[in-house]
């Protein structure tokens, strides 16, 4: 078979031209692209291939920023609740606020939105008790409660663009600061759709726009202090959407006004980790309605000059969501998402676009995430390169993507050929790959999964961010470990619940702290919910619960799910309440050696009826639970690692297909495999760092290989 | 100095009258008294010592309990909830608990009280839904929700006495199960009166009659399964006061209904750790008054007959509440209270009596709890009787009890010549000490402590039963650390607190769960405390807050003391808050050697500015944060050793007396002393199983001290 070439994309670099060109042919690249700090030269945009140019589209614009400081981009900030000793309080608004980042919003139009609460009580303070000294950046509240604890909430300007404050805090650049526009204020509106008529104009070599997300970055406050220097990152929130202009125009379409508590919420703000309330949902179906209109004006101009548009799905991506019901009214030709791990390649996978990109890691740059070495003495790029593409592999051979890519500075390749080696090993493996899927979907085993939770579809594989952003939740662990899993998954919320999206799954799984968006918070008060999940477990399905699984307080159980997973916990109020004891039996077919179920306290069975596979002073860490023809299973916990993955897919199995034969799985939980019926092809993938042997069980017998770490091997069935 | 004589209490023994009457005069008796299962014979109780008869009122009747078997104690019970798969459900109402513990009461009077609920939606179901067949023990339930969960609660009768419940299964006795009867019918009230005269005409030699307790014992729930036995412990729960006689009084007198679901609350009844609602609270009142009303009747015949009446304050002392406003209305001429620790002296000590008591361990039994020997071959009686005396000794120097005594078979320390002597040893002790406490009391370190909790007064010293039954609530482990420490301690709740009982003290503790009645639940709500206490504050107070100290949701912050504290906890809401760094600053004259605090995880600090002196994955432990001119503290934990017991006094000395010249302390944890002013006495005492050398700082100069394992010394000074 011939090697095949395309869906790759290469980041270019001007001065490097005989380099750009010959891993192109060696990576089998397609398209060239420019990176944040290169650029190409004529002679590469001339070269045949197809050209990427990234755009920004909010934050290249500093001159016109500086003309109309009134249309940057902003945010509601809360000072830290203060003591008053009287009844009158001074309050400096800006204390602990990183001031090259914010600037106080005191327009007319602004301080209508300001509020003071007294949040001993969590009551506004009337406006007639407070005054703003502009000078001194104080506000006064007077006639006030002594010894309550008093709150202001203000709106800010955003004067640096966040991703470059990022870059010049983290990698010392001494740039000029750049700010970002907003498109919501009409002049700003009407010069970035003349900017991009222009831009078009200037680059007919350009085949494909890759929009560096669109107008809202995800929100990410500091703080003045070094020791605090991060306020707030969240990856899914909308603070950063906010503006007068955005609020005036949101009161008048939905008849009420969103307040600045709305969005400070006591200091919590509202994170993507915690379910929403309507306003909350309101306002983001506002803003991704404004965010269509702009961007589809933007994709409209690229489209006439007969470029493509795609978006990287990173960055200001706030109100883009790729999985709302609207996505697809943006036009968008295909989605770039730069991937550590597995489940962002479901993410991307599942996106309505036609194409489907993903950029590897490492970065083509000195240093990675945190400042390790790659490129450069000290680094070894080729094995980051191993140990990203194991974790993407896995996922990659479940579902399409149509395109891999790199990012960086091409000539820092030069100094390891063997990683343009490896690059070009897996740019085949990853082509094969995408030739079996175009044949047919791979085999899945027969149970269908539903991960169960408060956003459902709109935060499909995802939470907020990347893993190491969102280790500490159970979900980030199940999802990374179901991207690779033969099975096929949803995600689902609980009103799809109740709208009968039940009976398409064989089984349900919900992890999460308890009033965690994950877990599902007050949702579970609904009788409906519940009792349309008894339902469908005492009539054969199977729900999985993992550390404070349909928690919430008010019933007979802090589970709902307790009578279904044979588990509750006891929040304090069952102090006195005598506790099944219970024996633990051991099953290797489940919780495989190495395998671990993170530990909780005051667990407890509730009618001593649950098998429990694994437990530690006399909490029960893992459990499987007879609920009518169905099941409930409970895990104090879930961490990612091989082990565990293969302690889910046993569980998935155990409860979910009870009369497998076991087609298609690997015998060894350091290796995987996918198979192929159209194309007859098993591939089989060690994701360990040691060589493997293992078997796998066909309609054709049973097959044996070995394999070297972290590679793979392809058998024609 | 001639030795003294008196305050103690001798268990006598029939059959062994030289034996009781040498012991009488090694120990010092001048009382003898019977225990469960011996008797006095004529000798002894002519021999010219007092008398003390125990007497368990309603549990010594069973010829009356048989015939009159609608007159029994009772209690509310509620099953498992069960699944309705149809619109029909059958509930089996006895499944799952211990018959030979709890017969149904399904009388007309007794019926019109049970109630069966909706789990699922937690509501009510009318009574025309369902049936009660009296053969089969079923109810049926109609026309409901399929795919709910339902519950029956009922009202039975307590067919065996607890205590005697408990002693035969325990020590595998083979007698007549006793039964209780209910003072509550007029009729065995009438009855309990006549025999009350009738037993003290025909026991002219008792001087002290010892109620065991009074009416209603402290709950104790048993179930059908050996894995379960225990469904239900509290030692402070009002479940076992209840009938349909009561039930209908309470109605009369309140001018509402209690409902079984005031009692059984979704199954997890009201627990002395969380804090009550009215309801129960008038419950309460409604009882005890009752107790008071009976009790009293009792009382005054035992004092017609010129006996004392005193009372044993364990087993059946529900609705006796020695702390509560109305205990001086019994007329108890002493309390007797059985001691393992330290707290329980206090206890013991506090309550206003003449006389107060304390019954010493060990036992005089063959077996101790949990089985282990004592008396018999393998034991150690004396060791036991150390570490116990060590235990509460160092609480008999804070505050005078006037008795001490044991209990059991004395024949049985004629094997252990030793423990004789050691009880000798002693005893003389604690006569002297008490001479000490006569002349005045002992030296107090500068600042005054509140414990603040739900329950103030009405649970000083205790929370709810021993220490080994309350272990895992951080309270216990304070009150038995004050226990002994030369410092002021009351008990106040949030009432007090508006009434301004602020003012009385140097230092509130508040330690405990989020919701407990300990940590204080909804009672934080109130802003009025809150206010309170932040300008108590700042006016120079100091705050310790344990565990979750004014925990609750709603606010801006989960401690609403967190602003004193410097530390708050997120429970799920700011896990994308940025936290403060901080450095650990080491203190050994806080933290000394061997002193930990209980790791907590998600705690934070709020501004930055606390001084933390102990910490674990970036969770602070232990941190002092100043608030105005006073103090917050917070400490994730508190286990009650030796070492953590001279870190919180060491806490108390640096939030409370900033000033203190460290005079009358040990220099050494493993001691501690007691000065007595009036009569010059310092003692000195060595909690440890080792020799220890102190020193204590006294206005005579520096003493010095070596003093053996467990020991003490005393000096004039």
């Amino acid at each position: 078979m011939s090697k095949l070439k395309g869906g790759f994309t290469l980041p270019g670099e001007a001065g490097y031209e005989a380099l750009t060109l010959k891993m192109a042919d060696k990576w089998g690249a397609d398209v060239i692209r420019d990176s944040d700090g290169t650029v190409l030269s004529s002679e590469i945009l001339n070269s045949g291939y197809g050209i990427y140019s990234t755009i920004c589209i909010i934050r290249d614009h500093n001159e016109w920023a500086k003309a109309h400081p009134q249309q940057l981009q902003q945010t509601f900030l809360m000072t830290d609740p203060e003591l008053a000793s009287s009844d009158v309080l001074e309050v400096e608004i800006m204390k602990g606020f990183f001031r090259e980042q914010f600037q106080v919003n005191n327009t007319e139009a602004a301080m209508k939105y300001w509020q003071v609460y007294d949040r001993t009580v969590n009551e506004e303070v009337p406006r007639e008790k407070w005054s703003y000294d502009e000078k001194r950046e104080v506000v006064t509240i007077s006639g006030i409660q002594p010894f309550h604890m008093y709150t202001v909430s203000f709106l800010a300007y955003r004067i640096w663009e966040e991703i470059s404050m990022y870059n010049h805090t983290t990698n010392n650049w001494d740039k000029e600061h750049l700010m970002q526009v907003d498109p919501r204020y009409p002049e700003t509106r009407e010069y970035l759709v003349n900017w991009m008529e222009e831009w078009c104009k200037s680059h007919p070599d350009t085949t494909v726009v890759r929009f560096t997300s669109l107008f809202y970055n995800f929100v990410w406050i500091w703080g003045a202090d070094e020791r605090k220097r991060n306020l707030f990152t969240d990856w899914g929130s909308y603070d950063f959407t906010v503006s007068d202009k955005a609020l005036d125009d949101f009161a008048k379409e939905y008849g009420y006004s969103m307040t600045a508590e709305d969005f400070v919420n006591k200091g919590d703000r509202h994170v993507t980790h915690m379910p929403a309330d309507q306003r909350k949902r309101d306002w983001m179906k506002f803003i991704n309605s404004f965010v269509i209109e702009v961007a589809k004006e933007l994709i409209d101009i690229t489209h006439k000059y007969g470029k493509k548009a795609y978006v990287f799905y990173d960055d200001s991506w706030v109100g883009l969501e790729p999985y709302g019901e609207r996505f697809k009214e943006f036009g968008f030709d295909g989605l770039i998402k730069c991937v550590f791990n597995g489940y962002e390649v479901r993410l991307c996978a599942g996106v309505p676009v036609e194409t489907h990109e993903i950029r590897l890691h490492p970065y083509l740059f000195p240093v990675g995430l945190g400042g390790a070495p790659t490129f450069m003495e000290g680094g070894n790029p080729t094995l980051d390169a191993k140990k990203y593409w194991n974790n993407v592999r896995r996922a990659l051979l479940r579902q399409p993507i149509q395109r891999i890519g790199l990012g960086g500075y091409l000539h820092l390749t030069e100094m390891f050929p063997d990683f343009q080696d490896y690059i070009e090993k897996i740019s085949d493996e990853f082509r094969m790959m995408q030739e079996y899927h175009k044949a047919g979907k791979p085999y899945t085993i027969k149970p269908k999964v539903a991960v169960l939770h408060y956003w459902g579809k709109l935060r499909s594989w995802t939470l907020s961010g990347h893993f190491h952003e969102t280790y500490m939740h159970d979900l980030i662990h199940v999802n990374e470990a179901l991207a690779g899993l033969p099975v096929d998954v949803d995600f689902i919320n609980f009103e799809d619940v109740k709208a009968g999206a039940l009976e398409k799954y064989d089984i349900v799984i919900n992890a999460g702290r308890a009033g965690s968006a994950w877990s599902g918070g007050d949702a579970w008060k609904d009788d409906e919910v519940v009792s349309r999940l008894y339902q469908w477990v005492y009539d054969g399905g199977a729900f999985i619960g993992i550390n404070q699984p349909s928690a919430v307080e008010g019933y007979d159980s802090f589970y709902r799910m307790a009578p279904v997973l044979g588990v509750d916990e006891d929040t304090g109020a069952k102090v006195c309440h005598g506790k099944w004891q219970f024996d633990v039996e051991e099953d290797k077919d489940i919780l495989t050696e190495g395998a671990f179920v993170p530990e909780k306290e005051n667990r407890f069975l509730t009618d001593g009826k649950a098998k429990v596979l694994a437990a530690h002073d006399g909490n029960p860490d893992l459990t499987i639970h007879e609920f009518g023809k169905g099941y409930g299973v409970y895990m104090g916990g879930f961490s990612y690692t091989l082990e565990n993955t293969r302690m889910l897919l046993n569980l998935l199995l155990a409860v979910g297909d009870k009369d497998s034969e076991g087609l298609y799985l690997t015998d060894n939980q350091y290796t995987e495999c996918a198979y192929y019926p159209e194309s007859h092809k098993l591939v089989v993938i060690n994701n360990s760092d040691k060589e493997q042997k293992t078997s796998v069980k066909t309609e054709a017998g049973v097959k044996e290989f070995t394999i070297e770490a972290y590679d793979q091997a392809v058998m024609d069935l």
